[in-house]
C-alpha cells in the first residue's frame, strides 16, 4: 500500500490508449496533427488565447516558462519551499542563465502579495541589486493548499503593477482544479504561463507549458529544442495531454487522488499540519508511530524527523486508503 | 511510401510490450529496477563498465556527454556539418555554457585526425584563444558513413595525445554497427561517451548516454536533472532500451533500414553522393526528377537544390523501398 | 566631511607614482615585468607560493575565484549579507553559470561552523538538490568584523571534511589584518584563494586575486581573459599592487583608516551596532540625530531606518573623525 | 623600435593630466561628474543622442554591447577573423549565454551584404538551426581596412531589412576616422552601438561602449555591473575618455600612428598584403628577412609563416618609422 508520491504511479489506461492511437507516421517534433491540435484544446479549456508546448519534465516546463519572463541579470520571487528552489537541481540557474530566485515566506508554501512585497520592497533600484522581473507560485502548492481565485488575481494584481511576469507551477494543478471546484481559468489567475501538469496524474512522459501570452511562447520555442526537449516523436507527449482534457480525464483522476488524501486526512485530526486540499497529507508522526504504520505494510516518505507525507494517485485504490486512515486513527 | 526520416517512424511492437510491462509501480526518476540493470546490460554489450543514463533525445545525450568533458571556457572539435552544430539549435552553447564548436572539414562528414590536427594545431597556446578540450564524431555520419574501427582508433589515438576528450553522436550507432558487421566495442573506438541511438531505431523517447569513464557520468547524473531530462517515470524510458538490447532487436531493426537503403542506394549508380553504408541515400536529382518522384507518392527531404535525401527506418517495407529504387532507375 | 565610502576616495601618492612609473613601454597583458612579479612578491607576503592575477573590481575578483571551486551545478555558502549576495548584481550567477550562493546567518556577517553546517547538512545527497561546492567568507565581514585565526582555521577544516573550496573575501583584507596584528597568513587561514582588495585601500583599479593553489590560478587565467578582465596595458594594475605592497602601503594605509573609525566608534558608546574592528561604523541614530549630523557638513549613508553607516579612508582627516565623533557625542 | 603592438604603449600626458585631475572626491561608480558627462560629450561628437558607458577593455564592450542584441539561442554574424572570434577567449559565449558567433567572408576582414546573406539566406527559419539576431563589423578591420560611409550604410540596410542588431567594434575607430576624413557619424553608420577604443590610442584602461539606442545602454548597466565591470572610481575612467575627446586628441593621436604606418606602407610595394588605412601594416617578408629586421633592432610580431604585421601607435617616432621603411626598402 505504496503512498510515497503520485509521480511513479501506472499510466491511465486512456493515456496508454492514445499513445498507440498516435503510432501512425506524422510529421516529426511538434508538426503532427495531436501536436498542433494542442493550441485549440488549450484554448477550450481556458476560456483564451493559448500557445501550448509539450515537455517531458515539471522542471524543463517550469524553466523553459520562467526564462521567457526573467532576462539573465534578473530575479524570480518564489516561495522558500518553492519546487524551483529545492528540488529542480538547480534547473533555474540554468535555464535563466544565472538569474536569482527571490525567496519569500508564506504559511503553506503559499505566497501573499504581502509577502512578495517584503521580498522585492528591501531592492534598492541600482544595477548592484538584482531586479525581480517574475513571480513564480505553485498551484497546488508544495504542501497541497489551493490558491482560491482572489488570492491569485491580487497576486497577479501586483505582477503587473511592478511589471512582472506571473508563472503558476501547476505539476498538481489538475487537483487543485478539482479541489476548488472553479473553471481552469480561476484556478490559474492572471497568470502569463502555466505548468499544466500531467505525469503526476496518470500520464508517463508529457507536461504542458500553457502560455497565455503567444510572444512569450515564440521565444520558448527556440528555447525548448536548445535545451534538448524537442522530441522527435512528440506526437505520443501531445496524445497523453490530449487524453487528459479528453472527458475530463486529468479532473477524474485528480478528483480521485483528492478523495483518497481527503479520506486520510479525515483521519489524521489534531495531527494534520497543513489542511487536505489535494492529493497529499502531512501527518505529525513520531518515529514509533511511523514504524508501526510500515510494519502494517504502508509505504510513505518521512516528512523531517516527527511527520510524514502521504500522496495518493489517480490509482491509489479506496481500501488502501481506508486501511491507512483506520491505522492512523488506532495510533 | 515515406522517406523522410526515421525520426517519426512507428514504435516497435517488442518496445510497446515493454514499455507496458514496466506499469507496474516502482521508484521514481532512475531508482527503478530497469534503469539500475542499464549498466549491466550496457557492459555486457561492450564488453567493458559502462555507467549509462537515458535521456529524451539525441540533442541531450549529446550535450551532457560533451558538457563533462569541455569546461566552459573550452571548445570541442567536430565536423562543419555535425549534427551538434546544425540542427541542435545551439545547444551546445548552452549546456557547455558557451564553449565553443570548432569545425573541421572532411569527406562524407567524417573527422580525420588529419582534419583534426588542421583545427587545433593553429591554436596559439595562450589564454586568447579557445582552447580545445574534445572531439566529437557521428557513428554513422550525417552522411550515412561509418567510421572505420581503424580510423576511430586512429582520432583516439590522437584525442589522448592532446589530452582531449572523445564523444561518439551514435544516434544512428546501430545502423553503423549493422554495416561494419564488427562488435559495438570496435564500433565505439577509444571513446569516453556514446550517445547510443534508440528513437531513430525503433523506439519512442529514450536514448542513451553510456559513459566509459564512469568519473563522467557522476558529473553528468547532476547535469541531467539540472536540464530538466531526469523523468520521474524513467522505468519506461529503461524499458525501451532493454527491449532494444533484448535478442539484438536494435541490431535487426537497424539491418531491416540498412538494407532498404542499400536497395534504393543499388539504383542510384552515378547520382549517389555519397556510399550508403547506413539507412540513408543522398542522391542528385534535380527539381524535375524529384516532381517526377513526388507525383509517383514518394515522401522526401531536398538537399540543397540538386539532390534529395531518402531515409529508410526499421519498418520500410520492402515493397516501397524496391519502388522508389524502380522509380530513380526510370528516370 | 565625507564618510560616505572609502571605495571612491583619492588615490594614494605613491601609487600615483608606481603608475606613472609604469609608463616605460613593455609586454602587454600580463606579460611586463610588473605583472611577473607579483607571485613573489605575494609569496613573501604570505609565506607560501601564491599565483596571482590582478583584476578591476573586487566583485571579478570574487567570482573569477569562486569559478574555480564551484561547477555550475554546484552551491557556495556565503552569509545572507555577503557582499557577493547583495552587492554584486548577480555576478556569482555569471560567473559560475547559475551555481547558486547558499545563504547562512551569522552575527556581524560572520560565518561559523555551525552556521555553514546548518546550511549544508539538511542538503539531502541526491541530485534533485544543489549539492555545496565553496564557502565563502568575507574579511573584515561586511558589518566590519574581523575573523580571528582560529575562526579561520576551524572554517577551512570544516571546508576541508566537507571538501569544499574555502575562499576569503579581502575587499578590506588589509583593514582585518591592521586590526589583528597578526601576519597576513594568518589572516586569511586555510583559503584556497583570496580576493586582495586594493581600490577602498587607496589604489585606483586593481584588485589582486591569490590563488594559494596553483591550478586553480591556471583556469582563472582563461576564464579572466573571457571575462574581458585581461587589460593590455595590465602593468599599470600589477604597479598598483606592488606599490601597496611596497613598505607595507597596506598597512600604513588601513591603520590610518582604522584609526579614524575607532576615534568614531569610541564616541558611539551604546549606539554601536557592530564592535568597530575596521574602518567601518555602524551607528543607531535616528532620522531627526541623521539630519542634524548632515546639517553640520557631515555625509554619510543611511543604514535601515534607524541607523547609519560611517566609512573611513587612508585619508580620511583626523580633525574630521574626531569632529564627528564630537558631534554625535553631543546628539 | 618597436612595432609589435599599440595595445602596450604609453599613456598621453594628455590623459595623465586628466585622471590626476579627476583625484579630488566625488561619486563612486558612475555617479561622478566626468562620467554623467559621457553622454553629452558622444553626443556632441556622434550628433545624435547617446549613453555611453566606461568598461576596462575592447572585449567587455564589445560583449556588453553585443549581449543587448542576440538572446542566448540566438547568433552573432561577424567576420571569420573577426577579433571578437579569434582573439577574445570566447568572451562573446561568456557574455551572451552561448549565443553563436556566424562566420562570414570578406577580403582585408571586411564584411559585405553579399558575405552576410551568404550566412544568413540558408539559415532554415526553424527551431533547429540558430537564428542570426546581430551584425558585428570591426571598424577600422582587423587588416587595417577603413568600411566606407556608403557600406557601413549598406550593411545597416540590409540589417534593418532582417531585423539584425548592428554592432561596430571600433577599437581603432580614431583611426578609421582619421583615415576616411569624414565625420565620426559617417565612420559609424547606421549602427546601434559602437565599442569606441581608447587604450590603444593612447588610453590607459578605458573603452566606451556608445549606445545609439538607449533602451540597450539601460540593460547594459546591469550586464556591466553583472559582469564585474562597473569600477568604483569610475571618474578615472571616464577622465581618460574626456581626454580623448577634448581638443579631439584622439584624432590627433590617429592621425600621428596612422602617418607612421603610411611611411612605412609607402616602402613594402609589392610585399603589402593590405592597403594601409589605419595604423597596422601586414608585410610579406621571408623568415630570413625578417631575421634581418631584427638583427637591426626592429621589434615585431610574425603573421603567419611568410609575413610580418607592424603597428604604429600614437607615439611612434618618425625617425624609428623612416628607418623601417628604410629597412624593408633595402631588403
Amino acid at each position: 500500500m505504496l503512498f510515497l508520491s503520485d509521480n511513479a504511479a501506472a499510466v491511465h489506461p486512456r493515456v496508454w490508449a492514445a499513445m498507440q492511437a498516435a503510432d501512425a507516421p506524422d510529421a516529426p517534433y511538434d508538426g503532427d496533427a495531436l501536436s498542433r491540435d494542442l493550441d485549440a484544446r488549450f484554448a477550450d479549456l481556458f476560456g483564451r488565447d493559448c500557445a501550448v508546448l509539450w515537455v517531458a519534465t515539471g522542471t524543463a516546463a517550469n524553466c523553459l516558462a520562467l526564462a521567457t519572463m526573467c532576462p539573465p541579470h534578473g530575479g524570480v520571487v518564489c516561495h522558500r519551499e518553492a519546487h524551483i528552489e529545492v528540488d529542480e537541481g538547480g534547473a533555474p540557474g540554468f535555464y535563466l542563465h544565472g538569474a536569482k530566485l527571490m525567496l519569500a515566506e508564506g504559511s503553506g508554501a503559499k505566497l501573499t502579495p504581502d509577502a512578495i512585497r517584503a521580498v522585492v520592497d528591501p531592492i534598492r533600484d541600482d544595477v548592484h541589486q538584482v531586479q525581480p522581473h517574475a513571480i513564480s507560485v505553485t498551484q497546488a502548492s508544495e504542501y497541497g493548499r489551493a490558491y482560491r481565485p482572489a488570492e491569485l488575481a491580487a497576486i497577479g494584481a501586483l505582477a503587473a503593477e511592478r511589471k512582472l511576469g506571473f508563472h503558476v507551477d501547476g505539476a498538481r494543478f489538475a487537483n487543485a482544479v478539482a479541489f476548488l471546484g472553479c473553471s481552469p481559468a480561476e484556478a490559474v489567475g492572471p497568470a502569463d504561463a502555466l505548468s499544466f501538469g500531467c505525469v503526476k496524474n496518470g500520464g508517463m512522459s508529457a507536461e504542458a507549458i500553457v502560455f497565455f501570452d503567444p510572444a512569450l511562447a515564440d521565444v520558448a520555442r527556440y528555447r525548448r529544442k536548445r535545451a534538448g526537449h524537442l522530441q522527435s516523436k512528440g506526437r505520443y507527449l501531445a496524445a497523453q495531454l490530449i487524453a487528459m482534457l479528453d472527458g475530463d480525464l486529468w479532473l477524474e483522476n485528480a478528483r480521485a487522488a483528492n478523495a483518497a488524501a481527503a479520506a486520510i486526512g479525515m483521519a489524521c485530526g489534531e495531527r494534520l499540519l497543513h489542511p487536505v486540499e489535494a492529493n497529499e497529507v502531512f501527518v505529525r508522526l513520531t518515529a514509533a508511530e511511523r514504524d508501526v504504520l510500515r510494519a502494517q505494510g504502508f509505504g510513505f516518505y518521512d516528512w523531517g524527523t516527527d511527520a510524514a507525507r502521504f500522496v495518493a494517485a489517480w490509482n491509489t485504490r479506496e481500501d488502501h486508503a481506508s486501511a491507512l486512515a483506520q491505522a492512523i486513527s488506532s495510533l
